[in-house]
């Protein structure tokens, strides 16, 4: 099984990620509690109760959107779910963001008014106002968002909390965002113009159900709990997790941007069926070896989700 | 004057800045205090004894560095030294950086060895450990940098202290780095590739001197100093700046990214005539109006720094 599962060793950005982090060594000193690797970065001022959480997220024109069908509101919006997402997969609450945004020749001041207010209302709905960035020119829309939050201290819901025996669940149902960018219609569409991202259900993950990790979905659930395996030092066991109707088994598995929460829980953890209209489903279960592999109805879940680096 | 003054509202990036500014309107309840328009922005935890600084800065190819000239190592040493530099800029100390990086299909190993270690090199010499980021692939390197950093509680040096009579010093020599674009040679060569953050200038000009108002010079003096003058609704006389070695006055008035200190001190604050090897020369006094106006050797000194939307 060794070997089976040295073929799970992704390469790519996995590996890439590894090589940063023996670069950079233990961050001593400064109140770095977590570094590379999770959805945000935690940092611990001296005295204070809480923990603060920052990541950051890209959002480039001919990358993760095209201008031809993805509207300014909803680029703007998705620039910052993306972040805030990060921050619900730790069980934050968001504070602020800061967005680098780079225009393009093409973008007309209808289209930046449109994209600031798609992130602005979604800024002012989170409580995370806009207190700074960057700003240049170049020839395709390039936008990263820095979104900073906070947890009570030494509570923030990391990937590597999970332990053998762990129940593993997922909100919502996936493959939405793929059928939606597929088919550019109805509920789904909107699903991937507008992901949701689930503050609400990470801070109850934290403070009711004593999650044990958590992450979010943006690369494919295949690819993401890979990830969550890799820094618990387990693997995991799975069914088919719920589908978007009309979406296929492919995409829910393999296809990002749902911005659904994947998280753990103790053997006897107690799951409500739904949180605020979210479903919550038990999908498997966390074991010990072989480190790092997915199986998935008893066979190999290959980790085809998206890398950012291929 | 007042119509005079009027010409001197520069338009493009700062009058987008005043867009996001009003639309963003005064972020309340998170312990914002300051928002969108300084080098930095500032956050007050609860009952915390520090501020905490914020900024991001992107370095793109094409428009901040060319492959062809630029090594990958000081590529990421400027990413890095831009961020940096906003910090010294608040008076305060670098605790944690992140970085997005967007890779392009030319960059092979050796450049983004290369490119890290000239990041990390100056992220370990200031104590500004990289804990996260983001990463992409696309057709040119865009990389933003955002930086972590602290002050004293209420202490931060901001653009909007300066009162009038207030003296106007600079620290270095300005237009090296311009002239070392334009040649490729010598020091301001160096200068250019490698610009140096001035974090214990200030801290010094904080802790020390009693500065009233601080920032970088990231976009030439001309223009930098009319952004002072706007935050602090006052106008500023001065003299030619010291010059580099070999550049025109035309390159130490309006080119950018010397990253050196333009800062305000009190009419009978004192100022040492150098601080660690960096000259620090008095050119000129903020005055009360017409506000936004600098006036150059008794003549107006149009704001032709560098735009980031032009």
């Amino acid at each position: 099984m060794a070997r089976e599962a040295a073929r799970f060793q992704h390469q790519g950005e996995l590996q890439f990620v590894d090589m940063l982090r023996r670069r950079v060594g233990v961050a001593r000193g400064a109140g770095v509690v977590l570094g590379i690797g999770d959805d945000c970065a935690i940092v611990r001022p001296k005295g204070s109760a809480e923990d603060l959480l920052y990541t950051t997220d890209m959002l480039i024109e001919g990358v993760h959107f095209l201008r031809e069908t993805h509207r300014a509101e909803d680029v703007g919006w998705k620039a910052l779910a993306r972040g805030l997402s990060d921050i619900a997969a730790m069980g934050g609450e968001p504070r602020f963001c800061l967005l680098s945004l780079a225009v393009a020749e093409w973008c007309d001041q209808r289209w930046i008014d449109g994209f600031y207010r798609g992130l602005l209302a979604l800024a002012q709905r989170e409580g995370a106002p806009l207190i700074g960035g960057d700003l240049a020119k170049t020839d395709r829309v390039m936008c990263d968002i820095v979104v900073g939050g906070a947890v009570p201290r030494g509570r923030a819901l990391r990937r590597d909390g999970a332990r053998a025996g762990d129940a593993i669940y997922v909100s919502g149902v996936l493959g939405g965002s793929a059928l939606g960018l597929a088919t550019q219609r109805g509920r789904a569409w909107k699903r991937h113009r507008r992901p949701e991202p689930r503050i609400a259900l990470g801070r109850f993950l934290r403070e009711r159900v004593g999650a044990t990790a958590a992450m979010d979905l943006s690369d494919g659930v295949s690819l993401d709990l890979q990830r969550l395996c890799m820094a618990s030092g387990l693997c995991a066991e799975i069914e088919t997790p719920p589908v978007f109707r009309g979406a296929t088994v492919d995409q829910a598995l393999h296809r990002g941007e749902d911005y659904e929460l994947l998280f753990t829980v103790p053997r006897r953890g107690r799951v409500p069926g739904e949180f605020e209209g979210v479903r919550l489903t038990r999908i498997g279960v966390m074991r010990l070896e072989p480190v790092g592999m997915v199986e998935w109805n008893g066979a190999l879940l290959e980790p085809k989700g998206y890398d950012h680096l291929r």
